[in-house]
Protein backbone atom coordinates (compact mmCIF):
# COMPACT_ATOMS: atom_id res chain seq x y z
CA UNK A 1 0.00 0.00 0.00
CA UNK A 2 1.11 3.29 -0.81
CA UNK A 3 -0.32 6.86 0.68
CA UNK A 4 -1.66 9.15 -1.94
CA UNK A 5 1.15 11.73 -1.55
CA UNK A 6 4.11 8.60 -2.17
CA UNK A 7 1.60 8.36 -5.45
CA UNK A 8 1.61 12.05 -6.52
CA UNK A 9 5.23 12.16 -5.71
CA UNK A 10 6.21 8.75 -7.75
CA UNK A 11 4.48 10.38 -10.55
CA UNK A 12 6.32 13.54 -10.57
CA UNK A 13 9.74 12.14 -10.12
CA UNK A 14 8.97 9.52 -12.77
CA UNK A 15 8.10 12.72 -15.25
CA UNK A 16 10.94 14.11 -14.53
CA UNK A 17 13.37 11.40 -15.10
CA UNK A 18 11.60 11.05 -18.39
CA UNK A 19 12.17 14.22 -18.87
CA UNK A 20 16.26 14.22 -18.28
CA UNK A 21 15.69 10.77 -20.65
CA UNK A 22 14.59 13.23 -23.76
CA UNK A 23 11.28 11.07 -23.54
CA UNK A 24 8.03 13.18 -24.18
CA UNK A 25 4.31 12.76 -23.04
CA UNK A 26 1.21 13.86 -23.23
CA UNK A 27 -0.64 15.04 -20.31
CA UNK A 28 -2.85 12.25 -20.56
CA UNK A 29 -0.24 10.34 -20.42
CA UNK A 30 1.24 11.53 -17.37
CA UNK A 31 -1.83 11.22 -15.57
CA UNK A 32 -1.69 7.64 -16.44
CA UNK A 33 1.86 6.80 -14.97
CA UNK A 34 1.50 3.65 -13.04
CA UNK A 35 3.30 3.85 -9.73
CA UNK A 36 3.74 -0.24 -8.54
CA UNK A 37 4.85 -1.06 -5.26
CA UNK A 38 3.89 -4.64 -5.50
CA UNK A 39 2.48 -4.81 -2.06
CA UNK A 40 5.46 -4.82 -0.49
CA UNK A 41 4.57 -0.81 1.21
CA UNK A 42 8.12 -0.13 0.55
CA UNK A 43 8.22 2.07 -2.45
CA UNK A 44 11.66 3.42 -2.32
CA UNK A 45 13.37 -0.14 -2.54
CA UNK A 46 10.78 -2.75 -4.19
CA UNK A 47 8.74 -0.82 -6.80
CA UNK A 48 8.72 0.59 -10.27
CA UNK A 49 7.14 3.51 -12.42
CA UNK A 50 5.55 2.76 -15.58
CA UNK A 51 3.71 3.79 -18.50
CA UNK A 52 1.78 1.75 -21.39
CA UNK A 53 1.86 3.33 -24.65
CA UNK A 54 0.51 0.78 -26.32
CA UNK A 55 -0.80 -2.73 -25.11
CA UNK A 56 -3.07 -4.09 -27.89
CA UNK A 57 -3.78 -8.76 -28.29
CA UNK A 58 -0.16 -8.85 -30.30
CA UNK A 59 2.49 -6.17 -28.57
CA UNK A 60 3.23 -3.97 -26.21
CA UNK A 61 5.33 -0.77 -25.38
CA UNK A 62 6.28 0.79 -22.28
CA UNK A 63 8.46 3.28 -20.63
CA UNK A 64 9.53 1.98 -17.31
CA UNK A 65 11.25 4.22 -14.67
CA UNK A 66 13.54 3.09 -11.83
CA UNK A 67 14.35 5.61 -9.27
CA UNK A 68 18.17 5.54 -7.60
CA UNK A 69 18.65 1.60 -6.35
CA UNK A 70 14.68 0.80 -6.68
CA UNK A 71 14.19 -2.81 -7.53
CA UNK A 72 11.78 -4.66 -9.35
CA UNK A 73 11.00 -8.30 -7.75
CA UNK A 74 11.98 -11.45 -9.58
CA UNK A 75 9.15 -12.87 -11.40
CA UNK A 76 8.74 -14.63 -14.59
CA UNK A 77 5.82 -14.36 -17.76
CA UNK A 78 3.85 -17.80 -17.83
CA UNK A 79 1.69 -19.13 -20.52
CA UNK A 80 -1.88 -18.01 -20.43
CA UNK A 81 -4.57 -19.33 -21.96
CA UNK A 82 -2.56 -21.58 -24.28
CA UNK A 83 -0.16 -18.68 -25.28
CA UNK A 84 3.29 -18.28 -25.00
CA UNK A 85 4.60 -16.40 -22.09
CA UNK A 86 5.39 -12.62 -22.61
CA UNK A 87 8.79 -11.75 -24.47
CA UNK A 88 10.51 -9.02 -23.53
CA UNK A 89 13.04 -6.42 -24.49
CA UNK A 90 14.81 -4.10 -22.09
CA UNK A 91 16.51 -0.96 -23.82
CA UNK A 92 18.14 1.15 -21.52
CA UNK A 93 17.42 5.05 -22.19
CA UNK A 94 18.97 6.50 -19.21
CA UNK A 95 21.24 6.35 -16.22
CA UNK A 96 21.94 2.47 -15.60
CA UNK A 97 20.44 -0.77 -14.92
CA UNK A 98 21.35 -4.03 -13.19
CA UNK A 99 19.45 -7.09 -14.86
CA UNK A 100 19.66 -10.51 -12.86
CA UNK A 101 18.35 -13.37 -15.10
CA UNK A 102 18.42 -17.21 -15.32
CA UNK A 103 22.35 -18.44 -16.08
CA UNK A 104 25.47 -18.68 -14.60
CA UNK A 105 25.18 -16.65 -11.38
CA UNK A 106 27.64 -13.47 -11.28
CA UNK A 107 30.78 -14.24 -8.43
CA UNK A 108 30.60 -11.46 -7.42
CA UNK A 109 27.22 -9.36 -8.01
CA UNK A 110 27.59 -5.81 -8.18
CA UNK A 111 23.82 -5.36 -6.42
CA UNK A 112 22.22 -6.57 -3.88
CA UNK A 113 18.00 -7.56 -3.16
CA UNK A 114 16.21 -4.92 -0.87
CA UNK A 115 17.59 -6.31 2.61
CA UNK A 116 15.15 -8.36 3.88
CA UNK A 117 13.66 -9.73 0.92
CA UNK A 118 16.85 -11.90 0.02
CA UNK A 119 15.32 -14.85 0.32
CA UNK A 120 13.05 -14.12 -2.48
CA UNK A 121 15.54 -13.72 -5.37
CA UNK A 122 17.50 -16.69 -6.92
CA UNK A 123 18.47 -15.49 -10.02
CA UNK A 124 22.04 -13.77 -10.13
CA UNK A 125 23.64 -14.13 -13.91
CA UNK A 126 24.42 -10.32 -14.59
CA UNK A 127 23.60 -7.94 -17.41
CA UNK A 128 24.38 -4.81 -16.88
CA UNK A 129 22.45 -2.09 -19.24
CA UNK A 130 23.77 1.57 -19.91
CA UNK A 131 22.05 3.88 -22.59
CA UNK A 132 21.68 2.01 -25.75
CA UNK A 133 22.12 -1.40 -24.43
CA UNK A 134 19.41 -3.83 -24.00
CA UNK A 135 18.37 -7.88 -23.53
CA UNK A 136 15.65 -9.79 -24.69
CA UNK A 137 13.81 -12.29 -22.03
CA UNK A 138 12.27 -14.99 -23.26
CA UNK A 139 8.97 -16.57 -21.63
CA UNK A 140 9.31 -18.48 -18.19
CA UNK A 141 12.80 -17.02 -17.49
CA UNK A 142 12.89 -15.57 -14.43
CA UNK A 143 14.20 -12.02 -14.31
CA UNK A 144 15.02 -8.95 -11.48
CA UNK A 145 16.60 -5.73 -11.95
CA UNK A 146 17.59 -2.79 -9.93
CA UNK A 147 18.37 0.69 -11.10
CA UNK A 148 22.15 2.07 -10.40
CA UNK A 149 22.54 5.34 -7.83
CA UNK A 150 21.12 7.74 -10.41
CA UNK A 151 17.77 5.89 -11.96
CA UNK A 152 17.03 4.33 -14.63
CA UNK A 153 15.01 5.04 -17.78
CA UNK A 154 13.95 1.67 -19.46
CA UNK A 155 12.16 1.05 -22.93
CA UNK A 156 10.41 -2.06 -22.96
CA UNK A 157 9.34 -3.78 -26.04
CA UNK A 158 7.28 -7.11 -25.79
CA UNK A 159 4.03 -8.84 -26.58
CA UNK A 160 0.93 -8.57 -25.14
CA UNK A 161 1.49 -7.47 -21.33
CA UNK A 162 -0.94 -9.29 -18.74
CA UNK A 163 0.74 -7.96 -15.35
CA UNK A 164 -1.80 -9.95 -13.40
CA UNK A 165 -0.78 -13.60 -14.47
CA UNK A 166 2.72 -12.44 -13.62
CA UNK A 167 4.44 -15.13 -10.86
CA UNK A 168 7.06 -13.66 -8.42
CA UNK A 169 8.89 -15.72 -6.37
CA UNK A 170 7.90 -13.73 -3.12
CA UNK A 171 4.42 -14.86 -2.07
CA UNK A 172 4.21 -11.60 -0.41
CA UNK A 173 3.48 -10.14 -3.75
CA UNK A 174 0.61 -8.62 -5.06
CA UNK A 175 0.81 -7.02 -8.63
CA UNK A 176 -1.69 -4.05 -8.24
CA UNK A 177 -0.86 -1.31 -6.03
CA UNK A 178 -3.32 -0.05 -3.33
CA UNK A 179 -3.03 3.52 -2.84
CA UNK A 180 -4.69 4.67 0.87
CA UNK B 1 19.57 2.74 -56.14
CA UNK B 2 21.84 5.14 -54.57
CA UNK B 3 26.02 5.51 -54.28
CA UNK B 4 27.86 4.84 -51.20
CA UNK B 5 28.44 8.07 -50.41
CA UNK B 6 24.63 9.05 -50.14
CA UNK B 7 24.42 5.74 -48.28
CA UNK B 8 27.07 7.11 -45.50
CA UNK B 9 25.49 10.73 -45.19
CA UNK B 10 22.68 9.55 -44.25
CA UNK B 11 23.83 7.19 -41.83
CA UNK B 12 25.76 10.11 -40.38
CA UNK B 13 22.62 12.46 -41.04
CA UNK B 14 19.84 9.65 -39.51
CA UNK B 15 22.49 9.57 -36.16
CA UNK B 16 22.47 13.34 -35.19
CA UNK B 17 18.52 12.96 -35.82
CA UNK B 18 18.59 10.30 -32.86
CA UNK B 19 21.39 12.54 -30.81
CA UNK B 20 18.97 15.31 -31.07
CA UNK B 21 16.04 13.03 -30.22
CA UNK B 22 18.29 11.88 -27.14
CA UNK B 23 18.21 8.55 -28.07
CA UNK B 24 21.22 6.37 -27.51
CA UNK B 25 22.63 3.93 -29.73
CA UNK B 26 25.54 1.62 -29.29
CA UNK B 27 28.47 1.74 -31.98
CA UNK B 28 27.07 -1.94 -33.39
CA UNK B 29 24.07 -0.34 -33.79
CA UNK B 30 25.39 3.02 -36.20
CA UNK B 31 26.82 0.32 -38.50
CA UNK B 32 23.39 -1.25 -38.75
CA UNK B 33 21.39 1.70 -39.63
CA UNK B 34 19.68 0.95 -42.88
CA UNK B 35 19.12 3.48 -45.39
CA UNK B 36 15.84 2.97 -48.01
CA UNK B 37 14.98 4.70 -51.27
CA UNK B 38 12.45 2.15 -52.28
CA UNK B 39 14.53 1.65 -55.47
CA UNK B 40 13.49 4.90 -56.94
CA UNK B 41 16.95 6.60 -56.48
CA UNK B 42 15.37 9.84 -55.14
CA UNK B 43 16.10 9.42 -51.79
CA UNK B 44 15.88 13.43 -50.42
CA UNK B 45 12.38 13.18 -50.92
CA UNK B 46 11.66 9.39 -50.71
CA UNK B 47 13.27 7.19 -48.23
CA UNK B 48 13.38 6.50 -44.48
CA UNK B 49 15.98 5.46 -42.47
CA UNK B 50 15.72 2.94 -39.72
CA UNK B 51 17.22 1.30 -36.88
CA UNK B 52 16.03 -2.05 -36.00
CA UNK B 53 16.51 -2.70 -32.23
CA UNK B 54 14.47 -6.29 -31.73
CA UNK B 55 12.68 -8.37 -34.43
CA UNK B 56 11.46 -11.83 -33.09
CA UNK B 57 8.97 -14.01 -34.57
CA UNK B 58 6.27 -12.04 -31.93
CA UNK B 59 7.21 -8.57 -31.81
CA UNK B 60 9.65 -5.92 -33.28
CA UNK B 61 10.46 -2.43 -32.48
CA UNK B 62 12.34 0.44 -34.39
CA UNK B 63 13.91 3.91 -34.63
CA UNK B 64 12.39 5.57 -37.63
CA UNK B 65 14.09 8.58 -39.17
CA UNK B 66 13.28 11.52 -41.58
CA UNK B 67 14.96 14.06 -42.85
CA UNK B 68 12.78 17.39 -43.44
CA UNK B 69 10.09 16.63 -46.05
CA UNK B 70 11.13 13.08 -46.64
CA UNK B 71 8.15 10.91 -47.42
CA UNK B 72 7.79 7.24 -46.71
CA UNK B 73 5.63 5.70 -49.29
CA UNK B 74 2.44 4.39 -49.26
CA UNK B 75 2.18 0.56 -48.57
CA UNK B 76 0.09 -1.90 -46.66
CA UNK B 77 0.97 -4.82 -44.01
CA UNK B 78 -0.67 -7.97 -45.52
CA UNK B 79 -0.88 -11.33 -43.58
CA UNK B 80 1.66 -13.60 -44.53
CA UNK B 81 1.65 -17.67 -44.01
CA UNK B 82 -1.85 -17.10 -42.45
CA UNK B 83 -0.68 -14.73 -39.80
CA UNK B 84 -2.46 -11.47 -39.79
CA UNK B 85 -0.75 -8.55 -41.12
CA UNK B 86 1.65 -6.33 -39.32
CA UNK B 87 0.19 -3.80 -36.73
CA UNK B 88 2.76 -1.13 -35.62
CA UNK B 89 2.08 2.16 -33.47
CA UNK B 90 4.02 5.33 -34.25
CA UNK B 91 5.29 7.26 -31.71
CA UNK B 92 6.82 10.70 -32.39
CA UNK B 93 9.90 11.23 -30.37
CA UNK B 94 11.39 14.13 -32.52
CA UNK B 95 10.11 16.92 -35.09
CA UNK B 96 7.15 16.16 -36.63
CA UNK B 97 5.55 14.03 -39.16
CA UNK B 98 2.42 13.53 -41.08
CA UNK B 99 0.72 10.40 -41.30
CA UNK B 100 -1.85 9.58 -44.08
CA UNK B 101 -3.96 6.33 -43.71
CA UNK B 102 -7.23 5.29 -45.20
CA UNK B 103 -10.01 6.99 -44.30
CA UNK B 104 -12.29 10.01 -44.91
CA UNK B 105 -10.00 12.62 -47.14
CA UNK B 106 -8.88 15.85 -44.94
CA UNK B 107 -10.50 18.76 -46.61
CA UNK B 108 -7.00 20.48 -47.26
CA UNK B 109 -3.91 18.36 -46.29
CA UNK B 110 -1.34 19.66 -45.27
CA UNK B 111 1.31 17.93 -47.43
CA UNK B 112 1.86 16.70 -50.79
CA UNK B 113 2.67 13.43 -51.98
CA UNK B 114 6.45 13.84 -53.68
CA UNK B 115 6.83 15.67 -56.89
CA UNK B 116 5.84 13.06 -59.84
CA UNK B 117 4.63 10.37 -57.48
CA UNK B 118 1.24 11.51 -56.73
CA UNK B 119 -0.46 8.84 -58.59
CA UNK B 120 0.88 5.99 -56.62
CA UNK B 121 -0.52 8.02 -53.23
CA UNK B 122 -4.62 7.30 -52.58
CA UNK B 123 -5.07 7.89 -48.58
CA UNK B 124 -5.53 10.94 -47.24
CA UNK B 125 -6.55 11.06 -43.71
CA UNK B 126 -4.72 13.20 -42.18
CA UNK B 127 -2.95 12.66 -38.38
CA UNK B 128 -0.08 14.97 -37.35
CA UNK B 129 2.05 13.95 -34.92
CA UNK B 130 4.38 15.70 -32.41
CA UNK B 131 6.94 14.54 -29.68
CA UNK B 132 4.55 12.43 -27.33
CA UNK B 133 2.08 11.69 -29.54
CA UNK B 134 1.44 8.15 -31.15
CA UNK B 135 -1.06 6.37 -33.73
CA UNK B 136 -2.08 2.42 -34.11
CA UNK B 137 -1.88 1.28 -37.78
CA UNK B 138 -3.45 -1.87 -38.09
CA UNK B 139 -2.89 -4.87 -40.67
CA UNK B 140 -4.11 -4.25 -44.21
CA UNK B 141 -4.34 -0.43 -43.75
CA UNK B 142 -2.51 1.99 -46.34
CA UNK B 143 -0.74 4.24 -45.20
CA UNK B 144 1.90 6.59 -45.54
CA UNK B 145 3.74 9.46 -43.99
CA UNK B 146 6.39 12.28 -44.18
CA UNK B 147 8.47 14.59 -41.95
CA UNK B 148 7.73 18.06 -41.48
CA UNK B 149 10.34 20.91 -41.94
CA UNK B 150 12.83 19.84 -39.69
CA UNK B 151 12.49 16.57 -40.24
CA UNK B 152 11.62 13.65 -37.64
CA UNK B 153 11.90 10.84 -35.42
CA UNK B 154 9.52 8.19 -34.68
CA UNK B 155 9.87 5.10 -32.43
CA UNK B 156 7.81 2.13 -34.20
CA UNK B 157 6.39 -0.40 -31.78
CA UNK B 158 5.04 -3.62 -33.76
CA UNK B 159 4.48 -6.95 -34.35
CA UNK B 160 6.95 -9.42 -36.28
CA UNK B 161 8.46 -7.12 -39.31
CA UNK B 162 8.81 -8.50 -42.55
CA UNK B 163 9.65 -5.54 -44.83
CA UNK B 164 9.65 -8.06 -48.04
CA UNK B 165 5.91 -9.10 -48.08
CA UNK B 166 4.56 -4.95 -47.73
CA UNK B 167 2.81 -3.97 -50.83
CA UNK B 168 3.16 -0.54 -51.84
CA UNK B 169 1.05 1.06 -54.29
CA UNK B 170 3.64 2.57 -56.14
CA UNK B 171 4.42 0.10 -58.86
CA UNK B 172 8.09 0.96 -59.38
CA UNK B 173 9.12 0.68 -55.73
CA UNK B 174 11.31 -2.36 -54.84
CA UNK B 175 11.78 -2.40 -51.05
CA UNK B 176 15.25 -3.74 -50.53
CA UNK B 177 17.85 -0.60 -51.60
CA UNK B 178 21.09 -1.05 -54.17
CA UNK B 179 24.24 0.79 -53.51
CA UNK B 180 26.26 1.57 -56.18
Amino acid sequence: MITQQQREEAVRGAHEYLRRAGIALTADEVEKIEVADFGLSQLETTGLELITYVNTERCCAKELVLFPGQTCPEHLHPPVNGEPGKEETFRCRWGEVYLYVEGERAAEPQRRPPAGSEDHYTVFHEVVLKPGEQFTIWPEVKHWFQAGDEGAVVSEFSTRSRDEFDIFTDPRIQRATLVE
